[in-house]
């Protein structure tokens, strides 16, 4: 039995927690066992390294410091949690993955690509996610809700063009490989949101059932 | 001009850090500019990150995620501490460098050598310490001194086995590449050893007048 690995992606501000819990909602109610998580973190040693990551500091972390902590943090989750929860057959629904590092890291701070693939397979091996949820957003709208929410961190701190980049990144990957990859569009009502998810669930239980 | 970059290497309690200081004491007499640190850590982001490497803790650490957050450190010593000391001249002394991930993480751990090399390239490029000095010493001695210097970190709690596997490597490293090492026998009293590194700070001195 294998599980189904599903990922969200998007800024901060797209509903991408609020989303994620009424999926799981909707999985749990069919009978499907369900794994909520996130990254960078999920498990205690992975959520202190989340917090070097977020919290802004005098000292400028270098790309590749930030990108080696990323994926440090990832081969953790994995191990951890990710892979047994895969291989006892549940649905694991993950609040951003490997998709946000070639946008943030890669598209946001224009890291070479190659070297982020090269870690992926470092850490992953053949691990990808089935299905990953792009919930897009435009960059004002993303700013001004993470804005609301109170103190930025170390990325929500970044300018325009950083989000651009990342906006564009997401868009480029879900247009590259289709099969993997939903568009949702965030910037609609949560209603009209939960509408446009209720349609991927049968596609969901359809492969947890597989 | 170009520094030149000394690492010193070998098990807790094998006298690094006071011969590290008595080294640059006759350095600086001789009027080098000298930059002492340590690895992992070295700035204040890569000691935060060196804290979550050594402290004990319930969750095991999984293999992987320990060589991302020594290579993690790394990055971000060299980006901010070696390369611009050697940049400027300088003769860096350096406590432990990725000599001892081959040791304790590929020897002790049993990590893949060829995963280890991976990330050397990745973070170092062409980057290799130009001297190393190992600190050698049967593994009781040390492990009696660590013991006798009150709580024991997240390394010195292994076994036996762990620090024979870490001690046979910096032997084979050292006997593989003669050139780049210098063997010191820890177990001499400090007089002794003192008088094997003056021996070796001629060496040094011409090396960082090249």
């Amino acid at each position: 039995m294998t599980g189904v690995f599903i990922t969200l992606e998007g800024p901060e501000g797209a509903g991408k927690s609020t989303n994620r819990d009424y999926l799981a909602e909707r999985l749990r109610n069919a009978g499907v066992d369900v794994l909520l998580t996130r990254e960078p973190g999920g498990t205690p040693l992975a959520e202190r390294i989340r917090e070097l990551l977020l919290t802004p500091s005098d000292e400028a972390m270098c790309s590749d410091t930030e990108l080696l902590l990323m994926f440090a943090a990832r081969a953790q989750h994995l191990a951890e949690v990710i892979r047994p929860a895969l291989a006892r057959g549940a649905v694991v629904l993950c609040d951003r993955f490997t998709d946000a590092t070639y946008a943030y890291q890669g598209g946001g701070r224009g890291l070479d690509v190659a070297r982020i693939a090269a870690l992926e397979q470092f850490v992953q091996g053949e691990l990808r996610p089935d299905l990953t949820l792009i919930f897009d957003l435009p960059i004002e709208v993303g700013l001004a809700r993470a804005a609301a929410r109170g103190r930025l961190d170390r990325f929500e701190q970044e300018g325009q063009g950083f989000f651009e980049a990342v906006r564009s990144t997401y868009l480029n990957r879900a247009r590259a490989e289709p099969a993997r990859y939903r568009l949702v569009d965030a910037a609609q009502s949560l209603q009209q949101v939960q509408r446009a998810l209720d349609e991927l669930v049968p596609l969901m239980l359809e492969r947890a059932r597989g």
